[in-house]
């Protein structure tokens, strides 16, 4: 197979995450939110919240990073982050991702093993400010929705409070906004 | 409103365009593509075919473009391609955009709005491939599910050659191999 037709075939396959369904509803929808459209939602959050980060980033390796973060659920699925974070579930994403990225010519795909591993790993100012970003959205669909996440996955405040705080690592600022949405909503009774 | 309560009512603006419906199904899905989920598949597309481009390309800029290339949508809709490129369709677009990009602080919307412009005008080196890009994924989908969106909308061969072939101003090599599988298509009789 030539080198186009195998991207070609990694693009096709990639379209699996459009199956791949989240724990959130994305405001005004009745159904749930898929991976894909979730990363397209975050890119955007990460490049209009820059300025906003606690370090300097390459709000483009953030970008690149974010577009692949969620790959590896293509083959693992979707977990809800408040139980995901085992080294079991890590482990068949990054498997999955390594097929996936495998699927490219020339080896193209390691670049972006490495990038995801990164992400995963948030030890760098680039990771540390995506993963801030990637926990933006679904608070937000929890916050203008009575917390439907929250109350069907049955997350306590304590658990929100304390997996969220990682939002600070990457944007005090923007952590010090959400923290008081989400106690707006333990007053209204949406977060218990 | 403080800034960041500001971008994160246009991060929550902009969640509309998950439930723009497009005219083509992903592959394997029963359902409908969103424009959202579009807008994602694009970005890794462009990414992963940049080596093939015609002309060299900044290709963070092609993500930015290709990131926030059919925010216009959200109060324009989704309109085929073979029916899109009109003056009435593409003025409601642009007011779309400048719209929602105007919900940014700071006047930081310009800068993306001058993007959106750029790859609507298709005369640079970013805006040409970015365009051909944005042609891959509902070939492909039309290629792997017999051409059902082709059949849905009435729309001719001449017509799928003709507005596809723009594909060759962004890469040559990558029409090229697309030209070939339409041309497959045609002798299957999926393509009338
Ligand atoms: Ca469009």
């Amino acid at each position: 197979m030539d080198k186009i037709e195998q991207i070609l075939s990694f693009i096709v396959e990639i379209e699996k995450l459009k199956d791949v369904h989240r724990k959130t509803r994305p405001v005004g929808l009745e159904r749930y939110e898929n991976s894909a459209e979730h990363s397209w939602h975050v890119c955007l959050t990460a490049l209009m919240l820059k300025d906003h980060a606690n370090e300097p980033v390459d709000i483009d390796r953030v970008i690149k990073m974010l577009l692949i973060h969620d790959l590896g659920e293509i083959d693992a699925g979707d977990t809800i982050i408040y139980q995901s974070e085992t080294a079991g579930n890590k482990a068949a994403e990054a498997a999955g991702v390594a097929r996936i990225l495998g699927l490219l010519p020339d080896g193209k795909g390691n670049e972006y093993l490495t990038l995801w591993h990164e992400f995963e790993a948030g030890e760098t100012a680039d990771s540390r400010y995506a993963r801030a970003i990637d926990r933006v959205p679904p608070l937000l669909h929890n916050l203008h929705s009575d917390g439907h996440s929250w109350r069907e996955n049955r997350v306590p405040k304590e658990k929100v409070f304390a997996l969220n705080a990682r939002i600070g690592q990457g944007s005090q600022a923007l952590w010090e906004t959400i923290r008081a949405r989400l106690e707006e909503a333990v007053d209204r009774g949406v977060l218990k």
